[in-house]
């Protein structure tokens, strides 16, 4: 499992210092929508210019205009874009095949996705490299967490890897050792750690 | 009918040009989705600061963390935002929120959903000020065109006001007269014209 953190409510700059202090130990950097709707993709090409080997991911959520919103991302420097799976297959398959184009990847976000086998099997033969089950951090004070979804999901995949978000922290680490996802993403249970460091160290372990 | 011109594959430079020529005879300037996530939110800002006046709408596409989000558009001065009508409830209801505490309004994109006049009846129910009828732009070359769906989102609502995306231009008209939305919006086929003002003024004049 590789652990990717999600850095979102804080500005571009904060995005660079906290890149400074765990460029060497986090395996995906991810650019959140709201930081990408505040200031743009410039901090995905500031976070590659600074650190080229750091894999990062920008949550450009696309829903239309596939081909022009992934080539934006990915000239910025993103190794991966997120699409919306509820997204007309039109443009899934626009920000496939630009991906591929750029030789980088896609993750379809499962969000508000109801039958989450069958769509994320569509999507693998869409070729769809990242299914990723997420609750909405809106939804997260019901109480609602990702496992049951995220092991659903590994269950029908085959060529396209799994991915989950939404809440996740230490406290997951069993169901995440069940259901081995490719990728893990953390955000405030890292962000908000009184040691950022430190929290990053040992969520890595505990999952690899 | 108020007409919204959707500006989105240009940079912020250029859309200031083409307020510069038509502030004074748009009803909506749309600051669309793909310039939001090339450059973020600076071009709302710059807008509303040349043109008080002007109503501008944030094409956010909101899906989750409504309430920051929402908010992040409004500091910048957008006058509506959107939000995705899947989201769930609990995000298009921060996002209304968001609207009433700023006093200003919301638009839900019908963007894939599958029962358009349910789902549009629902988010009235949450307040939402306008649902939109959105063929997208990968969608657009299959022929598809959203005016069946507006004539039926239009004999639903009640109190919110119906709006329609996606490939609109003159030859609408008369489905346009027909089904009376509140808002018309049009993209490539005002700014590709060879007269950019003189389109503005055809379309305005023939849906008024």
């Amino acid at each position: 499992m590789k652990l990717q953190i999600a850095l979102d409510l804080m500005t571009s700059a904060e995005v660079m210092e906290i890149a400074d202090r765990i460029h060497d130990i986090i395996d995906i950097i991810e650019i959140g929508t709201p930081l990408i709707l505040r200031e743009g993709l410039s901090t995905v090409t500031k976070l590659k210019t600074r650190y080229p080997d750091i894999l990062v991911l920008a949550d450009t959520k696309i829903v239309d205009g596939g081909k022009y919103e992934a080539a934006d991302a990915f000239e910025a420097g993103a190794d991966i874009v997120t699409v919306l799976a509820v997204s007309a297959d039109e443009t899934i398959g626009e920000v496939v095949q630009t991906a591929q184009k750029y030789h980088r990847e896609t993750m379809a976000d499962l969000i508000c996705v109801q039958d989450i086998p069958q769509r994320a099997l569509h999507l693998q033969g869409l070729g769809v490299d990242y299914l990723c089950v997420h609750t909405a951090v809106d939804v997260q004070d019901t109480g609602k967490t990702p496992y049951a979804d995220l092991a659903e999901l590994v269950s029908v995949l085959t060529s396209a890897k799994a991915a989950v978000a939404g809440g996740v922290n230490i406290d997951a680490v069993p169901a995440l050792r069940e259901t081995n996802p490719a990728i893990v993403v953390a955000g405030s249970s890292l962000t908000k750690a009184p040691d950022l460091r430190a929290a990053v160290i040992e969520m890595s372990k505990a999952i690899k």
